[in-house]
């Protein structure tokens, strides 16, 4: 029996008393599983009197995370904090520099520095885990770097947010706007008070940062990725897509070709009978293509105290059982330069909503822009016809194109007269 | 750079010739995730001039698996023969006796003598690993023994033989019996001439068998699963069923309480809202249920040459990268006795089909018979009524209750008169 592992814990929101139950209650288990005790030996938080309804006797408590890190009796730190910079990247940074491994919980921090921390963790002989930074309790990240380690990987796609996907989930069955469903999810606490993060799908662009990092061998490239979020998705899209046999989606999308790697996080189109549009409220789901594997989809929660707490504990097991690996599979001196390709660059098909007053030749301006930007259209849809003044919506679905051509038909459109709003676009993706 | 891992193949059909394809195409991202070579350098088979589709140029060639294991210049000897006993299990056992690392796709060897070559692995001090054996290409044997390390498990169920769901799904798409479905899904090679195996729930309960090991560590107790097949499934079933909002699978459902252990494969009425209801064809899905985790569904191909191999190269690489960990989790020889429990303990809900004719009182008998055996009655169907002398369906569905109670019913009211045949009967999980 080897001697027990000592974990440190920084940061004592709902996750890191997660991780306190779960590591006191399954003492036994853990012990059983890894072949050495698993102790708690020092936790870190600004308030060191706050009841966090789980016990702190025992653990040496410290209000500076960093120093905790440094100097904590401990082989493991468990960074629970969050964000990309100050007080978090501090206590990964001291924590490597006293050569103890990391087991982080911060999308964020891996998205922006995880290249760079992952190569310090190698300079120092200690594992950077992190697989409660994406999509929860799903364990993807060991999928990605163990499962799939015979594949060339393709893609990967997923609902990466599970507030955009319960906001999504709720217009669409109860009908109403998103303004309404956004204030609700907030008294509920499902949504942040401030909810810019998770409905601009900068979340979801951290999470998908990190897997294409992983799936494709390459440096993490937070900034290469393309983002929008879901705030001017509305019943009238909501409804069309149904009509047309999408649903929509906040997706996360990486892929690969021979010039590089896309990353975009956006609202999309995806065909009903797709196992991911049946994919409900605050549920993740990661779906993953490799060359000999083909498809794989995982879904499970991808948030809270209990699924995080899971996936944090996995990490800490791995140490403990000694079967780590580098952070992004490969070590980080051989991860090769992102190459993100432009948005501009993808090709895909596309969804056009237009608000349009009556006005004869509007149709004949329409083809004639398709035409001369070398675009094909797929269907038009318009359901009855305004009263004189008053506006239609008329949707348009292009064929596979390149976003540049999609953009140009779209910005020469938007110059119509007889149009009353600018055109809204999304993505279709035939999943 | 450590030395080149050495793999000699044992069987050369479909699988075997998928790995070896995926370690010729994917020498170069091997190397790079391993951080060292991977080399076939011996494969076995019965007949050495059989075209297989792939070069065997350069690989010692044996006819006699066993012989192989023992003398190749191999570090890993990987099964791919089948089968419970016979030279499957030589192979394997000489590979442990001759410190070789074992992989194997082999779901009747690992569910018959998973526990004892576990044991002899661990003395010998090499690895044995069988990510392939259960649902094909999703990496459900490292999610459960890895990604749930911090859980204790409730529930481990799934889809997991594709041929029988392949069968459900076509007679559902497309309203045909069963005998017509599995005749055509012979003539495309969907399903063996021989289809016992996969149609009477054996293949099913093999991986339930190992699922259920690793879930709960507890040694593998093939002989203690419940296993029924799905040839006596028929439309009339499959109507109802919908009628009630259900649909038909074949499912694997391990479970676990304070007296031990259930182990079962059953055609299952599922709602069909369950995420896995809508696993069609030939895919297979595994659910687990974990403590702090909550549910998680993995979905992806269950068999077929590229996802097996990519199973059994990603068991490669976990060796090749020193990243192994005991068969079922824990040390085998701290693996608990099964325990498992007998069927007629179960509790659960209960779908009943008789065809009657039409006789007075027959309603009355079948109440007195549910009052006497205290067993609740969610429903009954009955449509219209039969010509004189010609049967009509009811249908019951029992609240839960237990088995033996369930089974004392159906016996009673298969002694009635007016029954034209035994009571079809087929559990509800309400998963």
């Amino acid at each position: 029996m080897d001697k027990p592992l000592k974990i440190a814990v920084a940061g004592l929101g709902t996750v890191g008393a997660g991780v306190l139950k779960l590591l006191a209650e399954h003492g036994d288990l853990l012990e059983r599983r890894c072949g050495r005790k698993v102790v708690v030996t020092a936790v870190s938080a600004l308030d060191p009197n706050k009841d966090r309804g789980v016990p702190l006797d025992g653990f040496e408590f410290f209000q500076d995370s960093a120093k905790m890190a440094a100097q904590a009796d401990a082989d493991v730190i468990v960074e629970l904090i969050g964000g990309e910079d100050g007080i978090a990247k501090e206590t990964v940074e001291a924590a490597i520099a006293a050569s103890r491994h990391v087991v982080s919980a911060n999308k964020a921090l891996i998205a922006h520095h995880g290249t760079d921390l992952a190569l310090k963790a190698e300079v120092a002989g200690v594992t950077l885990a992190y697989e409660a930074a994406v999509a929860g309790g799903i364990p993807i990240i060991k999928a990605l770097r163990e499962g799939f380690a015979g594949n060339a990987i393709k893609s990967v796609h997923g609902i990466l947010n599970g507030t955009c996907n319960y906001i999504l989930s709720r217009m669409r069955d109860e009908g109403l706007e998103f303004d309404e469903v956004l204030s609700d999810a907030q008294a509920l606490g499902y949504a942040e008070a401030d909810p810019g993060f998770d409905i601009d799908g900068v979340d979801a662009a951290h999470k998908l940062a990190i897997l294409a990092s992983l799936a494709f061998g390459r440096q993490v490239d937070f900034n290469g990725v393309h983002i929008e979020g879901i705030r001017h998705i509305s019943q009238l899209d909501m409804h069309f897509a149904e009509e047309l046999g999408y649903r929509i989606k906040l997706l996360g999308i990486a892929s690969q070709n021979g010039q590089g790697i896309t990353q975009r996080v956006h609202p999309c189109l995806v065909p009903i009978d797709a196992q991911i549009a049946s994919v409900e409220g605050v549920f993740n789901a990661v779906v993953a293509e490799g060359d000999f594997v083909d498809t794989l989809m995982m879904e499970g929660r991808g948030a809270g105290e209990g699924p995080t707490a899971s996936a944090v504990c996995a990490d800490i097991a791995d140490i403990a059982r000694d079967n780590t690996l580098p952070a992004f599979g490969i070590a980080a001196a051989n991860l090769k330069a992102a190459e993100t390709l432009p948005m501009k660059r993808h090709k895909g098909a596309y969804y056009i909503r237009l608000m349009v007053i009556d006005r004869p030749g509007i149709f004949a301006d329409i083809a004639a822009t398709l035409r001369d930007n070398e675009v094909s259209m797929e269907s038009i849809l318009q359901h009855g016809r305004g009263a004189p003044g008053e506006a239609v919506p008329v949707v348009l679905t292009l064929h596979e194109t390149e976003e540049i051509r999609a953009a140009a038909v779209i910005e020469t459109i938007s110059g119509f007269d007889g149009l009353l709003q600018a055109p809204v676009m999304i993505r279709i993706e035939n999943l």
